[in-house]
């Protein structure tokens, strides 16, 4: 089943304790799209500017990713993002963010994909995701990413988006800045009020908590022996998220979503995270195949059954 | 099987943001015990003052505890501790630590404890924790805890202790201390190769992580609504782990223990944790119930199965 994701696409300068890369593909609707496309059919929408890179082009139609919604500006430069990480990678610093063509992004959805059922909203402006939820006639699931800068400055605008959404994916510090409470618990309880049906609480390493209605499931993160580069783990795991189900035909029913489904659905995300670290920005996915996602998850159930 | 537990007995004095308790019962040993004697018959030894209350007494004993081995100073006041935690209870600071008797410690093991087969070292002083092994006649499978100090000032004489040692439980910092690699898997790897058969590397309200051999296995930390005090929630976890395999009979057999008993003793420890946590000291374990443990441990079945 078709998804739709939208949100940035864009360079990226890393430097983490394994070495320095100058400019590479990056963007969160890349790793998103990258991951899913392994799971469902992907169409993109992006803007980027001239710049951007035959070859780059190239990956992302290898994986059968449309890509009529990426929009090209003439004489516009793509999105660039420079950060460097502290040496044990728990925290980053940006030396470095130019939003081009990024910053004018009005997401407009080509007329193909209009009816696809499937949504994963990057991380972008609140009233711009709502716009682009607005302009689907058949979507049965859509839901996606914030951060900080929308839930402390665009709020009201972040509350009625997230309103309409069947789902939320976070980080632990977003949903306690979202929710006001320090107890993730508590934390997921009110955010589950304030209109999506499921949230996904991302804990980096640590793993993921899922929650609905009562009910919480919890995914370790993957134990890496060496982690590269986390930069685009956390949109890596949205697309394994978010591609699992649509690959499904997983939709809400009497207001619930399938449980066990959201369960796989968070352990394939995690899978596909944790690939995402084990080399420079987009390159595991370059050499990835079904097996080693396959594999994996059953890694992760070897490592977590009792 | 009679589990042998050696470490502090002590008044602790805590301040979290649900309340302050001037002094209460505390002590690694304490917790250690009444976690354990739900599972397995135990055997303490310890030393306090002639302060020791007399109701502090009877709640050991009324958990068959074997108080044969706690020693008592006449004219001797016992181990006080007292600290107040952060906002979000993830550090502490302390305040005061008044060693008094316990400064003296050096355990001696009453001869009705000797043939015991299971034995839990509290983290003390590691030539202390070598000596308390070394009294036993029978012992079929030792371990315990230790912390920074130990690490850092008595290296050798703690990797002589660990090395006879069939599993070792520390907490994740101290686990990168004692192997110098930051990667939990590496760090793993380095702490089976001094000895210990197993190892379980606790990761706080983020669970913990089993390790044998190539093996590994995660538990989540239990999603509790209200920490009301943290206090012995890593030494409940190792009489939970610890007081399951003792009940069970489970010891190593060519060189291994049952990876399938090792994981569920880890879950049974997170269970005890988590009920630690839900009032301050040891008082959640004066009205437990062992109906609500079994229940918990389906409740970890429950959120982590997919």
């Amino acid at each position: 089943m078709s998804l739709i994701v939208v949100g940035s696409v864009a360079y990226d300068g890393v430097e983490t304790p394994h070495g320095k890369i100058d400019r590479m593909l990056g963007g969160a609707a890349t790793y998103i799209a990258l991951a899913a496309a392994w799971f469902t059919p992907v169409k993109l929408v992006a803007v980027v500017g001239d710049d951007f890179a035959p070859e780059d082009v190239d990956l992302l139609a290898s994986r059968a990713i449309d890509l009529d919604g990426l929009e090209r500006v003439a004489g516009g430069k793509t999105f660039f993002w420079a950060g460097k990480y502290s040496p044990d990678m728990n925290d980053r610093t940006t030396l470095r963010t130019d939003l081009n063509v990024f910053a004018d992004f009005d997401p407009k959805l080509p007329d193909s994909y209009r009816s696809a059922p499937y949504l994963l909203l990057g991380n972008i402006q609140p009233s711009l995701q709502k716009n682009v939820r607005a302009q689907m006639t058949a979507v049965k699931f859509a839901g996606g990413d914030t951060m900080n800068y929308w839930i402390n400055d665009f709020r009201a605008e972040l509350l009625e988006t997230i309103r309409e959404w069947d789902f939320l994916l976070i980080n632990d510090t977003e949903a306690r800045l979202l929710s006001g409470e320090h107890n993730l618990r508590r934390a997921a309880a009110r955010i589950l009020e304030m209109g999506p049906r499921a949230l996904v609480v991302k804990r980096g390493e640590y793993g993921a908590v899922l929650f609905q209605g009562g009910c919480h499931f919890m995914a370790p993160g993957y134990l890496l022996e060496d982690v590269f580069d986390p930069t685009g783990a956390g949109d890596s795991f949205a697309g394994g998220f978010i591609g699992y189900l649509a690959g499904r035909g997983v939709s809400p029913s009497n207001g619930a979503i399938d449980f066990a489904e959201l369960r796989r659905a968070v352990i394939y995300g995690s899978v596909m995270g944790s690939f995402c670290c084990e080399k420079f920005g987009v390159d595991r996915f370059r050499t990835l195949t079904r097996e080693e996602i396959e594999a994996r998850y059953r890694e992760f159930q070897d490592c977590t059954a009792f």
